[in-house]
């Protein structure tokens, strides 16, 4: 497939704006970037039009569960420990594999809807989640939740299955080792996970100080040693990796973080909602820690929406460190989009290049949030919303255009479906 | 006019939803709302099939500075003095009729775009803000913003001409006392306001302790009273009205705001932008204060997006109290249509019920961010964005469906035009 836009001003790989471009698509890669050529003679399966609207790298969501689009809007306004226990919990142990293969497509519609291309995923059947990513085309980076009450534990089936899934060879859909969180586990299950980490010369990915609790009762449990650190002293960082949430790190943490270039994802809308916390991301700035961006699970979002969280991540910093001038636009795409790629393991679909993924998001400025054009990329960051999202192309492929999905399942049906097994799970 | 939505589920006035009902609107009012009735033999002008999407009141924005659209993203990510006295004063000094008049239809649409069918609107020109509502429909409460610089100071001419601007008699335009806030005015200002306020019995509305130096520095000038206090001396809140912003309130000043029903009108995405503060919604609840929303202009937000701000009322309250059970969605949609209503002066159009104005949004629920249908008003306060307005009803006109304007404006000659205007001003 030959794809070209036209018309189009492109975020070039330091956010800066090409002005007036073209832009083709080869396949699954961009082929050219160029001033606006009169004289093509070139015949192309698709001309795409963007009549002055931006092209922008896809956003990545570097946090996620999916699924759990099932739980939304279900138990909110709840304290923390009513909505794990009474909620998340119980009905969680009765999901089935169907159950998590429908809502995560439906949570991959959402993304789609928010220009994301692909998301660091984490929920409870890897195989399900990776067929719903193969059936709608989008890139998943599925990060093992393994805790000690898991039936199934098969970190080492999962990391030669899912890296190659029915002959994908990683394309889209990539596999992380990691676990749940340091209080879910145990002693036997860092030495294990850590040994493929060598083995594999791989990064590990977890829940890493989401709540003040859970740091102070892993301080309890391993004396004096905070989660960071107990993971650190098994060796699981030794590859680098990432920790999910990163609200509450230690000096000592970011330098362990700094020292093994573990990234600190941050989710900001789940950490206001479910009052976790703000994490104080200027600090791991300071300190050269790498920083990505993720919406957590719709169930504490309650949204996966990219926006928002780019939102949050830059004003909440600025409220809490008393200074608006704190995390510029530009530090927040870099976030967003090179960072995400970072983790996510797409390392070639972070920028527009020549050569790099073609995972390409078009921004509509004819909306009038986006106007006047003063400075587009703080419009992106500061007042884009999914109305704005006009196209989301991933692997050289359109999933999303103008509200309508393709991506191999009826949007109708998947939300009836989702609505039919949702009623069904509650009753059984 | 007879306008009927058909297949439509219904939020009543206490927010719980009337499933599968029609609802007929006649001229500007709510006529009927009941069962979906098979056998109907009325003409009507229009059938709405809502498909099952939902009807909510229109949402009101309860303080913005429509216009300032012209200066988003250019300034952000500044200390607030140089943002305000490098960018904001001079540009604003150069404002023609002209200027106001269209970036205010930018505005507008931008309100329409997220399910706002009036605002609380203070700026330079009342005149153009007064046209460009009674052009494109919209409901507007112009705010006076009287500072001790204006060149034109004539509340009582605006109080008389503006309620009835063009024989409309206060139903699409209304005017209220106020003035832009302590610092910006003087003792004879206080006197004169406060006079007008007891003439014609009115309420009083301005900025009120946005900043902690806002509140430092009249402290220093009135011998340790707070701006609320030293409106209360000069009788400014006998008739009630409100302060926008209300950021940094002390005890005493909550207790006035209870005394006099002022209302506390919260701006959070601004505040958390430009550094001000967070403000302790929770307490003033607590205090029995009424709570509205606003967005605050387009400079300082940067959008006009009254989903973002909604989640931000709670989110903020959540985490800044560290109890997640904090202020649920009912308590939001209160502030944000009830309560706003009360503040625009449009209490008849504060929720759906028979005989109230036709102020109403559809909600377009055939989006992944709104599925399964667990709980709509949470979906609605804590999932839902502009991707999800797919109609607003003002006054019983249609102004805005599918991203569509009805503004009697051709919304791409506004972008033009306001891009235009931009580049002039910025340039004399």
């Amino acid at each position: 497939m030959l794809i070209k836009f036209i018309n189009a001003n492109v975020l070039n790989k330091n956010f800066d704006v090409l002005e007036n471009y073209d832009l083709i698509v080869e396949g699954n890669r961009i082929k050219t970037i160029r001033p606006k050529l009169t004289n093509d003679d070139t015949t192309y399966d698709r001309v795409i039009n963007c009549n002055g609207n931006y092209l922008i790298p896809g956003i990545k969501n570097s946090h996620t569960h999916n699924a759990m689009v099932f739980l939304r809007s279900m138990s909110d306004d709840l304290p923390l420990g009513d909505w794990l226990n009474k909620y998340c919990f119980p009905n969680e142990a009765k999901l089935t594999y169907e159950d998590v293969y429908y809502f995560t497509i439906l949570g991959i519609m959402e993304n789609l809807s928010s220009g994301v291309v692909g998301s660091m995923d984490m929920y409870l059947d890897n195989y399900a989640m990776a067929e719903a990513s193969i059936k709608t085309g989008f890139r998943v980076n599925i990060c093992d939740t393994i805790q000690k009450f898991n039936k199934k534990i098969a970190p080492e089936e999962y990391y030669v299955s899912l890296n190659n899934y029915k002959g994908d060879n990683g394309n889209l859909v990539k596999y992380t080792l990691g676990f749940h969180a340091e209080y879910t586990n145990t002693k036997e299950l860092f030495e294990r996970i850590s040994g493929l980490t060598h083995k594999y010369k791989s990064a590990f990915f977890t829940h890493n100080s989401e709540t003040k609790k859970e740091v102070d009762e892993c301080k309890e449990r391993w004396g004096g040693l905070t989660p960071t650190q107990v993971f650190e002293e098994f060796g699981l960082y030794d590859y680098g990796g990432g920790g999910y949430h990163s609200v509450y790190l230690e000096d000592k943490d970011m330098e362990i973080y700094k020292k093994h270039d573990v990234v600190a994802i941050t989710c900001p809308g789940s950490n206001v909602k479910l009052a976790s916390g703000i994490a104080p991301i200027k600090k791991y700035l300071d300190y050269g820690i790498r920083v990505a961006i993720g919406t957590d699970g719709p169930a504490s979002n309650n949204a996966i929406d990219m926006f928002r969280e780019m939102y949050l991540t830059t004003t909440l910093q600025k409220v809490t460190n008393k200074d608006a001038a704190v995390l510029n636009a530009k530090e927040i795409l870099k976030m967003t989009m090179i960072n995400g790629a970072f983790c996510l393991g797409h390392t070639d679909g972070d920028v527009i290049e020549e050569g790099k993924l073609a995972d390409i998001v078009m921004i509509d400025v004819h909306k009038p949030n986006m106007q006047p054009l003063n400075t587009f990329i703080n419009n992106l960051v500061y007042s884009a919303s999914k109305i704005n999202v006009k196209l989301t192309m991933v692997d050289g492929k359109v999933l999303y255009e103008d509200g309508k999905f393709y991506i191999n399942e009826d949007e109708e049906y998947v939300y009836k479906k989702c609505n039919e097994l949702l009623t069904y799970l509650l009753n059984r």
